[in-house]
């Protein structure tokens, strides 16, 4: 059973969500359920002229009705006639949030193998006084944004975190952390003995932070039997993890990694939170309020993020795009 | 005329300028000029198989002898036997020194129109103990390494510089200085009302940097009718030029710029050196001691520079590939 949080509602997330399950490839792999609201999902088929129906289940055993029906756990927390398409407001926040923490904890407490999150708008969430970061426990140390990008994965230490202050916070535990955590997941979800790239902080990975904290966390890694190399400089690690000689890079801020994949350009790509003990992932695109409701947004990095978390719950590592 | 520095003897510089040269393309566009050993480019020549003939000049105005023949500007400095390939050596780093100061000296004065380095090797640099980043004058707010990828153009504000000195160092005047020098530049070598994009330092182009020095330079530049736009997310911005939105990018530190570019894989790229007032070029690879006097080395990168240095000079602006 994978879990899906719907998403905004006044944004692209039901659509792209609706559209990746009714091409059928998700049932064909595993047991999909939407958590949201069964008038969103019925509301959204029609809208996208599909002759699938959206059913209601109460529970995760009643899950995998296959092709055809999409399950819907509705925990009755929305009211779309208070929901303006392409308009943030704090009922989509705060709905949202109440999925996205029923879907998280289903997958927990061990009733569904991965969870995939819908996306969510910022403002919606503020509004509805819904603290994401938090409930996503993204920390340096404790959970890390990974993206995606066919043989390009990059896991990213530090997130929307000032440059001044990463140079400033970058240690050897955190380091080390990362590299064990990656090491952790990678084996447990299927890919046995991940080749691990440890891209260095300043041009050509030469300065103090690698000196007191990267080269040092590698090594005691190394000693641990973790197969592990770096530190790689920024501008080089990427290209050689396209060419295959990585299997993931662990970026050590925000922009080494995400200008890495959005500037090579592959459209393939999800978003994967490292250091729970479950996949747990999401797409690399946001709301998109401004196409929201025209029926043009592309599920592709939706049905992504599905396919690759059923193979990571399976144990079957990543797909190869 | 377009003067060449040889590069190191002892590496491929002098091979890929020879092919570079060999395939007449530079000779149809300007004069080319090598600035080195005649005796280095004879045995060259003849490593390569070709029928081209290198011919000694003693001034620049007898450069233009076109196809089949390569004018050496040859200053007599290097005893060739004390070279051996593939191997650092103070002989290389002090020829090299004295024939990329002449190049410089010659577009300095007028005499040429612009001028190629060709690739040099930092270790004979240091036996000879030439100091290439003083005698180019790398440093902030005076020259600025850029790469050129095809649509992708970077004008880096910080080269070499670790990242938390970036932070603190960055400020109005030296960003203002970079927009200005680039918009100065570009209109002078042929690219009109040039549209360029400014890159943030922070994720998401929002931090402490961006309000104390991007935004209000960016602002100064705008008022002085400069077509400057930003600052853009780092990890949106070069997306956007490759797609024709911007017409160069300026990132603020080496990795930002370099990632994008290494990452994307854009084959014919070479730099640029911003600042000075005529076109300095150079390849974006170095001395390959490992595949020195193989005969295998591609001369891509050099012809591009060439060509594109040409085209500069000549008041053209940039090739599109």
């Amino acid at each position: 059973v994978i879990t899906i949080s719907a998403g905004d509602p006044a944004g692209i997330g039901p659509e792209v969500i609706v559209k990746a399950l009714i091409t059928g490839k998700p049932a064909d792999c595993c047991q999909p359920v939407v958590v949201g609201s069964l008038e969103l999902i019925s509301k959204t088929l029609k809208d996208c002229s599909s002759d699938w129906q959206a059913i209601s289940i109460s529970d995760l055993s009643q899950a995998g009705s296959g092709h055809g029906l999409i399950d819907v756990l509705d925990i009755g927390e929305l009211d779309l006639r208070q929901v303006a398409t392409g308009k943030a407001c704090e009922e989509s926040g705060r709905a949202n949030g109440i999925w996205l923490r029923t879907a998280a904890d289903l997958v927990q407490r061990g009733d569904a193998g991965a969870t995939v999150m819908g996306p969510v708008n910022s403002e919606s969430l503020k509004l509805a006084k819904v603290a994401l970061g938090d409930m996503l426990g993204m920390e340096p140390g404790k959970r890390y944004l990974s993206l995606l990008s066919g043989p390009l994965r990059v896991v990213h230490i530090f997130d929307h975190v000032y440059l001044q202050d990463v140079c400033r916070l970058i240690s050897e535990d955190i380091v080390l952390n990362a590299i064990e955590d990656t090491h952790r997941s990678m084996e447990q979800w299927g890919m046995k003995r991940p080749r691990i790239a440890v891209a260095g902080l300043n041009p050509h990975a030469n300065g103090p932070q690698e000196n007191d904290a990267i080269i040092p966390a590698i090594k005691k890694a190394k000693d641990s039997g973790i197969k592990v190399e770096g530190p790689i400089s920024p501008d080089t690690v990427f290209r050689q993890a396209i060419e295959g000689k990585h299997d993931i890079v662990i970026a050590m801020f925000h922009d080494q990694g995400h200008i890495a994949i959005k500037t090579w350009g592959f459209a393939g790509n999800c978003a994967l939170f490292l250091g729970a003990a479950y996949p747990f992932l999401s797409v690399g695109h946001g709301t998109a309020y401004d196409i929201a409701g025209k029926g043009i947004a592309q599920p592709d990095m939706m049905l992504s993020a599905i396919l690759q978390g059923a193979s990571l719950a399976a144990g079957n590592g990543f797909l190869s795009r």
